[in-house]
């Protein structure tokens, strides 16, 4: 699963479409956000969900070891057998599931669950009871109403959580909650409130729950907006971010990086022309990009894509516009005064992802490159599933 | 890649989420269109990019060794080595591509590209002439403005790349058509027009092309929605059609299908409850159902899937109606008057996808489901990649 077989080969020898990582990019996103957390104080707990890849999970994380984040059991098994020991699981559990969390901590990965309801604590009670074995589980808490989780005003359930929890035979680890209404930011300023608004929820929880005589060693917040932004994280303990490894254009639209900074793009290779209609065919469709149009609801559409040379310059205003299964249609942008560029017949360009986990997740490797006439180092492997 | 392991198990004993495929509803769906087509007298062509399982292709095919449509040269390559070999590579051809071709066909798969331009059909011939082969191609007739091929108002380019193909050294088999906004269509009605306009543009470019005495054997059209509806398939050999074998929310939506034909589904457990804002949290998010909003542009937006009972009937106004990567937010439709079901912790249900073949691409393998109870009497195999 984590071999690396070097290849070197040009962008022009390789099969079309596939994924490349620029790696010197993925490198300098990981660096930025690493020193911002040392800044702040605090430890990061990347998201391994975005790149599902070993390789690159051992230049995010802190060691070997972890710690780490996963949002599938089959994640948490392929970095658990990859060496990979601190893993939270930041899905709410259930209880079918709590066989295969057994197994991968016996197989010796400390693995922490998460669950938002008394239902599901009593579930992870129980089996720990019947394991004889403290099962450790995070509290999630909502801090804007984005998705799962205890409302943090309601002290009451979330202390009647942490008992079912700590008394009932399992292990109390601490809270944790995520910003997910940080993609929906209409500026950074918005960003540094919810970034706020995701400490206080999670550190007054904490404090419920220690007010209570109930332990809460971990205080986990994290979206990659949020980390990019927080100023003040005093009482949080981690802090979980994903998709900044690669960055994408939904995260260049919320003003969260730039288009240079974004590691992940899709080789394509033109196989037609409608020049009546000011198309250019390629044959990369939605099976490649995803169907992700993220950025269809910011300020500027990217539609599928943006167009870039093969050395990851954008073309003016070329998009990929319209994507069948297996063939993408780049055309101008509406409204556009540019002439629409002369892509001869077997061309290749580089497409720029709405959003790196869903157009990552169409591919089975990374074609890693380096460089400014980019060579291809290496071939790094994904997995999939559940 | 092709076995069949048979569990016998029942839905609540699978991991979640995971795909359903129902086989009954399935071979249904086979055989309404085949005896369509046998009415009509033409042949089918199923498209393999819908199932990409090459159990599912040895139900859909006239014999194993097909005929077979694919959208991928790694399609062409997996059903050629389970044993197909009448196959037809059906997005326009790339001259980086042909190597593949060539050592397709030197391993006995009789694969024929799709061309819809001089420059393409003389690669192609180029390639033929330096291989000593010809190479059997189609041209690519738009006959609704919809994606690719050439305008079949413009006789003087279609019997250039004729002329191209069939004096260049390659060779000309025929003309090709695909009626893509038969999928926008209001009723069946305008898909039956659309049939009509599909098969008259095909039939008119290989008179045009026999009129110029080139050959055309192969007057291949077909979609879905047009294979449901054609009423006259004069002159035309052969029809391809592949979300016909497992149908979706989106075929459902235009009428070519019931609900209850749909043999796809995504079965997911329940994973937390909002019950304040009247949400249902499971495990299916859009890693599992696909980014695919088709229903979006259609009289009734169904999200990201209609949500069904263990046995696969529709639980009245539930929809999946938000997704996030891995957890899906049941809600009922804006403005139901009914009452959300009590679904306890580890309930499962089932979700019909709006698209079939994003839905299928998302999973690595279909649990094959029958009966009423439904009991998981096989798992079939799908692959991907290019």
């Amino acid at each position: 699963m984590t071999r690396e077989s070097v290849r070197a080969a040009h962008l022009g020898e390789l099969d079309t479409p596939c994924l490349l990582l620029d790696e010197p990019r993925m490198m300098a996103n990981i660096e930025r956000l690493k020193s911002r957390m040392a800044r702040l104080g605090v430890g990061l707990r990347p998201h391994l969900k975005t790149p599902k890849s070993i390789e690159v999970a051992r230049r995010l994380m802190a060691s070997p070891e972890g710690p780490a984040t996963v949002s599938t059991l089959q994640e948490a098994e392929q970095f658990a057998q990859a060496g990979v020991r601190d893993i939270l699981y930041a899905v709410g559990i259930s209880a079918s599931k709590l066989d295969r969390v057994l197994a991968l901590r016996a197989g010796g990965a400390d693995l922490t669950v998460v669950v938002d309801s008394l239902a599901a604590a009593q579930a992870v009670a129980e089996r720990s009871r019947a394991a004889h074995y403290r099962i450790p589980a995070l509290i999630e808490v909502d801090c804007d109403g984005h998705r799962a989780g205890v409302n943090p005003a309601n002290t009451e359930l979330l202390v009647s959580i942490g008992r079912a929890l700590h008394e009932g035979g399992a292990e109390l680890r601490g809270v944790m909650t995520h910003a997910g209404e940080s993609y929906n930011a209409r500026d950074v300023e918005a960003i540094r409130a919810m970034a706020e608004q995701e400490r206080r929820a999670a550190v007054d929880c904490a404090e419920a729950l220690r007010g209570a005589g109930l332990p809460c060693p971990i205080v986990s917040v994290g979206s990659t907006p949020t980390a990019m932004y927080a100023e003040n994280l005093d009482g949080v303990t981690e802090v979980r971010a994903g998709v900044f490894v690669f960055f994408d254009l939904v995260m260049a639209g919320l003003g969260v990086c730039e288009q240079d900074d974004i590691a992940l793009s899709v080789l394509t290779t033109v196989i037609g022309h409608q020049p009546e209609k000011g198309w250019i065919l390629v044959d990369a469709g939605w099976m490649a990009m995803s169907r992700d149009r993220g950025t269809a609801r910011q300020p500027v559409d990217q539609y599928y894509g943006v167009v870039c040379d093969m050395e990851g310059r954008p073309m003016g205003d070329l998009v990929l516009k319209e994507t069948n299964q297996e063939q993408g249609i780049l055309m101008l942008r509406p409204g556009s005064q540019a002439a629409l560029p002369d892509l001869p017949l077997g061309t290749r360009v580089r497409v720029l992802p709405n959003h790196a986990c869903a157009t990552g997740a169409q591919h089975d490797a990374y074609q890693v490159v380096r460089g400014e006439s980019p060579l291809v180092v290496a071939s790094w492997e994904r997995f999939r599933g559940w």
